[in-house]
């Protein structure tokens, strides 16, 4: 099939009706360790719908879950917002009593600056963790950033920056489609680079036997219609084939966040499930959080490499995502990504250790181009297979490249995106023992 | 309680009638691309008993299991043995069919120099996976260290340098005790530095719902006189405490492998479960494996930090299990060990994702000196506690510390032994794509 959306600029302020701003407001210097070297980063941002939106949110199921985070399925639960607030540079969590003040004062100072009710601002926050917020810069923060708030790619900009944390690479996106006669727009921006492989669920309840798996936070804005029910089950199936898929380092944060806001102001008839329409928002809804997801793991931390496992052959669906998230969080395995080594033998061993029933004879592993069906398989039924070693080099030489993984034992397929593990992963990681602030995060 | 036991010479060799070689005979130099550079290090052991003797094992619960394993696990059920072969450099490991008759040629090739029958011949490898053995070298070296057979501790060094991969130190241990009037001896060697997060059964099947889990080989030798199953049961205690504790990488091998003979030459009363003999015996072969275990860790690829990460308070065994593995594991945590940083935002952000029910609020987190009761908490009851920063920092940058965390949940408590996450283990472990038969281990 044919996209049926085309790529427009502004990300999340493309929808009609969308405005946003960043601001620096001396959170990212405060408490953290790193952020004195960095310079004056922005670390405070505002979306905001000029009128009230349906939202629907995904959340992280770490059972250690910031106050912002249970804030937000809260109030994600009512099914109506009209402004986000943001801070980089400290997480609010693991901050006791005081964090959820804080994160409900960051809501409140919110609604008061833009005239809403407080029950109608969601917030999120990302950086270090135990910290208290330091509130007046975060007010201070507020004002400023309600005072700039606007609807130019520059805005777009600036509250992207105000997002990030290690990412060294901006993330967002725009598209837009005809639903009927009217254009409507899906706009996104996101953060995340380390402390990768999010398990987002609608409550932040862990459903049952489902796997587990940074601090990402993705912002969503669309100008179309839709009621609070089948805005959540379309981000649901989005994000399953998206953030849930990404892993950079198989740590799953405390305050991964998923939300969208859908304003309506496209004037499309309201979207209904199982309709053609519903289909191409569920494709373009998809579409945008699969490249923003992408972009997390292209711009991992010390990542050199962008790595698709492929598992197939799989007996139930739970077992291909526990044999893909087994090799793609191996640390044998994805220091030979580093090396550019095409090796089978430390895969085959990770899928061994997996969950997932393996049969040695029966194991096909290759490896591609991304995306490309000329598959160079370095085992076949679990021997040597005769891809020439020149080749499989130059493949696993590409920066990014697929991994291919049948296990032929059933009809359950699956894919996970993956980094390779880096000396710059460890060097950024080791941490900044110089500065007490930087016990927490 | 005093051990009752002390250390003496010549681990593996150090009980009556047990003899060992170690020689040099190109598997290290063939099939591996880092061998070349390493030198001419000896490649194959024999151990042998002068008499018949007790065998039990314990071996990797990886679905993926080589050749050698399942013929061990085989010959062990049966009982008795009086000789083991051993080959570092390559694991036999998915070699297919021809694997299987290769492990059956090293033990019958080794039974016809001895003159025992080949079911009284064991077998293990360890090194690449996915590449035929060079049998003819394999042959050679056996007939060579039939003939350099001997008890001096000069032939147990050579015996551990020959089953030693990427090991940098040489770890053997032995002890002596009294059962009655006699004298008892228990010596072992054992190697293994990555791929190391062994997760051992006796039948090499996966027991239900157990924790999952490098190549490491350790052999014991004991003169004490104790029949099959009493002999299997305390190396079943004893590896639980130990080699099943330990994580350096978080990569269970197809490899794992622990086999004790016991040849009954101390001529003391044989030894029966529930008595206090049995008793002294267990805990002289627990404290072999458990200083064998240890010196796994703190020889850890690349690794600076041995860290003992001790969970209590947990609401069961499988969940406190759950609880250290994740923190021994999490990426982020074992860099920030490597930086000597006292940081505890990664560490119950891994509980939080841990299979283990967690409740942030009750969470302590502490540092000590390793073994120390005077524990620096750093986190009590989710929130931040008083310790000195600078207290903290000067744990954490010893080379041994503990990690101790209370999750105040209930009864159940661990251990788990863990190592940092360094530059070096990248480095060492980016692979050598200069040659095709790395492709495999």
């Amino acid at each position: 099939m044919e996209p049926q959306f085309r790529q427009i600029p502004g990300s999340i302020v493309a929808p009609r009706g969308f405005l946003a701003s960043g601001v620096f407001c001396n959170i990212k210097r405060i408490g953290t360790g790193k952020g004195s070297d960095r310079g004056r980063k922005r670390d405070l941002a505002l979306i905001v719908s000029e009128v009230p939106a349906t939202v629907a949110g995904m959340f992280t199921t770490n059972q250690i879950c910031a106050p912002p985070v249970r804030l937000c399925v809260e109030r994600v639960r009512a099914g109506a917002a009209q402004a986000l607030v943001v801070n980089s540079g400290n997480a609010n969590a693991c901050t006791g009593k005081q964090g959820m003040k804080d994160a409900l004062a960051m809501t409140a100072c919110t609604a008061k600056e833009l005239h809403l009710p407080a029950t109608h601002v969601l917030v999120a926050s990302t950086g270090r963790i135990g910290v208290a917020l330091p509130m007046d810069n975060v007010r201070a923060g507020i004002r400023q950033a309600a005072h700039l708030l606007g609807k130019a790619p520059a805005h777009a900009a600036e509250t992207v920056e105000a997002i990030m944390t290690s990412d060294t690479q901006s993330k967002q996106i725009a598209v837009e489609f005809q639903l009927g006669d009217q254009p409507v727009r899906i706009g996104g921006i996101c953060k995340g680079a380390g402390m990768i492989q999010p398990g987002l669920s609608a409550s932040g309840e862990r459903p049952p036997a489902r796997p587990l798996h940074a601090t990402m936070l993705c912002f969503l804005s669309t100008d179309a219609a839709i009621q609070h029910a089948p805005l959540q089950a379309a981000l649901q199936e989005a994000v399953a084939e998206s953030f849930n898929r990404i892993t950079v380092d198989g740590d799953m944060s405390t305050n991964d966040t998923v939300l969208i806001l859908a304003n309506g102001l496209a004037d499309n008839r309201v979207l209904r499930l199982r309709t053609s329409d519903f289909g191409l928002f569920q494709a373009a809804l998809s579409h945008v959080c699969l490249e923003l997801a992408r972009m997390i793991v292209r711009d991992g931390e010390g990542a050199t490499r962008f790595v698709t496992v492929r598992v197939t052959g799989a007996r139930t669906c739970l077992e291909a995502d526990a044999a893909a998230r087994a090799v793609a969080n191996s640390a044998l395995v994805k220091t030979s990504w580093c090396g550019g080594d095409p090796n089978w033998g430390r895969i085959i061993d990770a899928l061994g250790y997996s969950r997932a029933r393996i049969v040695e004879e029966k194991v096909d592993i290759g490896y591609s181009a991304p995306g490309s069906r000329r598959i160079l398989w370095s085992l076949k039924r679990g021997q040597p297979a005769q891809a020439a070693f020149e080749r499989l080099c130059a493949t696993v030489a590409l920066k990014e490249f697929d991994l291919h993984i049948n296990l032929n034992l059933g009809p359950a397929d699956t894919l996970i995106y993956a980094a390779d593990l880096t000396e710059e992963y460890v060097d950024f990681n080791k941490g900044d023992v110089s500065d007490p602030s930087s016990l927490g995060g």
